[in-house]
């Protein structure tokens, strides 16, 4: 448990409180105070209910980690919940940690299980300059926040990169990457979680920066708004990639169609041009005691005639049903002929 | 029928009362009354009109189940209808249970045709412990709700691994098991129905939990309001399911397509190489009598050398085309060479 | 033209009026009165008009029979438009009649141009007992509203089952019937009018349950609440059913697909295996004069131990890829060997 | 320009008067003037800026004939764009004509390019009777609305028609005709159009009909809502249609699959069948001077023997695989037998 | 930096003023002043911060140029971001380029990295004459936005012609160009942003255009309405082609799905009459000693007789299916005969 003070005029926040010097921190009014709990213990717990005296259900929903986002007023204090995205969260495997936070009239209070680079981030600042203090918890929070959402826009341009080169690959004309389908599921899973979620923190950061609760003073609201801005964003984005993954599945599946299409007049016109010749051939290797042809000089040189005949034919009609000639199929009538 | 009746300041939960006790009980104001119908009589249903005094429409509700989850409010009482999933629910046979529920001033009445895990655990709870009736028939009704809404999440698992399970299948390289299509078929079929109903629920919930009834306490509001949370998350991941279910379709068609096209592939490799050879071969099986290739001494081995020629040309124009050598598809090359 | 007359206290229903009678019957505001119009003529038409002094609109409006569901007030009286099933309605051929009712201070008034066998039904229960008429002209239209309803449920339990024979044939083994698509583009129609009439119905419902007219006095809600109900149920039915029946063609087109992947490698795997065969029997029916191989002794035996190799190559290439031995597949294996 | 004048108790409605009268009569609060202006001239939206006064952006509305439905409220006047029907209109190619209206105190001002004929239908009732005029402009109004919508409908009879014929022509044993799923596009595309423009003069037409407007007196009301209930109908049937031309196309596809699929059966069992005997007759081709089966006195009939048995059996394998001998398959096994 | 202020009365709209007189200027409230930053310096940046005193926040959206449209009140002025489309931009490759405004009581200040087509269209408006700041700084901005929006429409009318030319190219009878599916998909992603910016700017313009902002003075109102009614258009529109791309998608997959069918006919048609034949003719090419058919002297007629039997029938067999004969068929069944 890490506790940051910061006294009004001081030029440095200060540290390295303990626990028990909390309930006289609390009551001075004129501080800005950040109780940051990581992986928390019982007796961590315990401070939340007995200093802080939060809600027991409030308490009990800070140790369990699996809530959606959410923001609450309880009289003398807001909790919400946050997620942000792990660091090593993908496109392709979204994954998020959950973040209780707690807003008093001079406190903020941050609750997390798991390591958060946005705190990190804020600690090093304030830790630089008291700036960050200087205006209040409520600013405070809006740093912590900031960075959050800040941490969501690489994993979206991630998404971004990876549907281009999944396209590029769909489109390509060497054979699609069988694990195409894989990834692309994957990614419409990552990318419905993370729009549920952006969805969620969205509202929250809606309500607040219209001035739903009291405890968050009227000139910090163009601040939050400016989070509700980034989030807008985010979940606009989050929409498209949703539509265009969608897309793209389809797109694979015509292109796998084409393919087929493209594979079966290979087949038909080798079967069409063979089939016929070998018949012809079959015919003259007939061993009829009486088959006048077999007998006559030319025969031979006038069946092949008409086997070659036959081929151009067949081929002939095929390339005026434009199956041979066009761009890229052009090269099986070279091999042919 | 069960009843249990709780004094303020006594240290046990009584137990044993009989429907004649029950007028004389409902009286008593400072009394927590729970009376439990499981599988109730005609004679119960008369209770609840005598007695009780409710509307015959509502009593008429209960006695019937096919009811969607609803509230309603009337003079004196609440009236609420809730599912609860079977003990064998899985994510391919989705199955729930109604009861109706009836909230008084001092009393909690649940009424159901089958056994309800949910009610025998609060059974279970207040006969250890007084707790769960200490702070009156609302906080009652609560540990049944959560208990009720606590059964659902091992459903919501089972669907995470089930869809997991099916989407290795599909992409997995063998053969996908061909029942996979009706098991999704199956999965939808239920997600459909849970989101349904815990759409229905979460309405209610909502309702409840922002103080729309009266004889709901705002104190008893935060615990609600805990329940309305777990419903959220279960809808929000039976939506989550609903539009990956879709995907999983697709996918299953994808790969199915995708593999119609190796087949072909394969099929006219095959084709394309052997028809033009046996070709050759009928050629020279002619019994033309001037067929002058017949009778040089070495046209055996210069035919065999034409027909490897055209054997590894075919391979050869597959080749650039991608059709072998990729992945999976080179044993196919190794087989024909 | 049927004019039932109820008059408070008296222990039957009087019937027989004459359309003469009406203006008289209508001042007398203790009365309940019933005029049920069965193919009305010209003349009941005017009556409309003159006697009841309904807006001529309305009036073009009941002559007419294709509207939607709708409810009107006018000053006097309600107006509403609702649909009855026929009574030849199943799930693929679905069909409504419209009816047309005015509710006063004491009379209700059914228009319709068809049989209605909701309407024949109370018909005969206020012939049978007065109880329905006892409770003022709502509790009637409650009454006829009721049946109404409860004739739509035979309906969905069609959808419910005929969807689950659609799917069991399409999950079966055995070809799926060629007609199944059509079947399931007609239960797509049907369910389409459904879901869109109920919906109306529903909203008309909502509008009289809420309390929106003051004709139906307020202890009338709870009843026309139970049909809302109902209709909730028949709607979320419906929804439930458009769902299913879209998944159905998903699931047909998947299993098509899949039948057609198990065809092309029963083709493929016949080539693969006889055509190498067919060429290399070519090969050895050459009639070259110098070809060594056909004059040893042993050259037949040979060859067709070459052959048995190339064959069980094959087939050990396929089943190596998973295309013979699984489940269903195994018995072309065996046909083969 | 066309303007009609009524004065109240007048039993003709004069016409032929010009521009230069407009001013003086627009001075008569008594009368109901119509002004319809059909391929206006500059002259004419002169006039509608100097004497009419209307608002330069909306003349210049007007003007251009690219606009949606809407209705907009200016002091003293209502202006309005409309969408009607052309004459040569059906399901394939959807077109709309604008026409743009004003409603003042006493007169109504249409305003069109092209030929109106519900515009010509009300002139022409007008040129009869003088009914139409004599409830006021806003009755004129309605009486013009009323047209135009009217002749929505059959548009809309021809979606119904067209849509059974294509589901026929899909679901028929013969081959579909190609151009379907061209026809399908073309009346998706129509399909979408008429949906938004109703949708638009249905929001137009409820404003109208909620009293939104003071220059629509209440006792007008009843009239609009009856045509804002005929534009429910017809945004109900687009939305209909829309939904059964996707089905159709769904249906289109698994129709071709199947056909595939059966195609592909054919040859499958031709190729099973085949085959195998080529092979052999192939084998018993072959030339080795040592092949013992050649001079058994029977071996021909033996082998042939042996052929039918393979022919048979692979027949029925096929027939157990339930890929001969269903309905419309038998004549393939019959050809073949 | 370009400045450019109309003092009223005058004929001209001076120009050429520095950054340094700017304050004084804005101190004199008769004027209108526009400020227009092209690719703005730091130095510009500040002063925005110091001259205008705008909200810090607000100079950081200026700067960084990742936002989406949106429209914010700050004391004395307003600010919003807006898009317009970049002079290379068509419907396969959709960008917009983003320009900040501020509009105050007596200037507009628009800011931008980029060339603005419709800024330097004004520019050149008000060098031509002063007319467009006569009606104070709010009209200055309706002529800015009327430009900006009408660039829109060349883009709209690009996915009309493309979405023409590819359905034509999807039905017309050869081969489709395999690009389309990866113009389909771009022109989809186009639409999908489209759709998002203009209907964010739809909204911006929708609170405009209803008063909601006071430095917007009501008779300033019908001109934004104007610019709404197009942007209504153009979200139209946008909708229309989306839906329209998807079918688009769809009618390709059909057209392949049918082309396979074709392809898979001709396929079978060429095998079904070419593998019996061949079959036959291998039978007699049998070399057995005992092979009693071989010396009659008609047998070889008779054989040939058989094969045209057996071709014609197969030719029949499938003629009465169908697959031969109809439209573009027919040349198969000729070639062959």
């Amino acid at each position: 448990m890490d506790i940051f003070v910061y006294r009004p005029g001081s030029e440095k926040v200060e540290e390295g409180f303990t626990a028990e010097q909390l309930p006289e921190l609390l009551k001075d009014e004129t501080l800005t105070i950040w109780v940051d709990m990581d992986k928390p213990t019982e007796a961590d717990d315990q401070i939340l209910l007995d200093v802080f005296r939060f809600h027991p259900l409030t308490v009990e929903d800070c140790r369990a980690d699996r809530h959606h986002p959410k923001v609450e007023e309880f009289p003398g204090y807001l909790y919400f919940i946050l997620h942000g995205v792990t660091a090593n969260t993908d496109s392709v495997h979204f994954n998020t940690i959950e973040f209780d936070g707690f807003l008093g009239p001079n406190y903020v209070l941050t609750y997390h299980h798991d390591m958060f680079r946005s705190i990190n981030n804020v600690k090093q600042m304030i830790r630089t300059s008291p700036i960050s203090c200087q205006r209040g918890p409520a600013y405070l929070l809006y740093q912590i926040l900031d960075q959050l959402v800040d941490f969501y826009m690489p994993v979206l341009d991630d998404f971004d990169e990876r549907l281009v080169q999944i396209e590029d690959e769909i489109f390509s004309l060497t054979n699609p990457d069988k694990t195409i389908i894989e990834r692309i599921q994957h990614m419409k899973r990552s990318i419905l979680r993370l729009r549920r979620i952006s969805g969620k923190q969205l509202n929250i950061l809606y309500r607040i920066s219209h001035g739903e609760f009291k405890l968050i003073s009227p000139e910090m609201l163009p601040f939050f708004r400016d989070i509700h801005d980034h989030l807008i964003r985010i979940t606009d984005l989050a929409e498209n990639y949703r539509d265009l993954i969608g897309g793209a599945l389809d797109s694979y599946l015509s292109v796998v169609s084409n393919r087929t299409n493209d594979i079966m007049k290979v087949l038909t016109i080798f079967s069409a041009v063979m089939l016929p010749l070998t018949f012809i051939a079959g015919l003259y290797g007939m061993n009829f005691d009486n088959l006048p042809e077999l007998h006559y000089e030319y025969s031979y040189f006038i069946v092949l005639g008409v086997m070659i005949l036959v081929a151009v034919g067949m081929l002939g009609f095929f390339w005026r049903r434009g199956w041979i000639g066009n761009a890229r199929v052009t090269n099986e009538g070279e091999t042919k002929g």
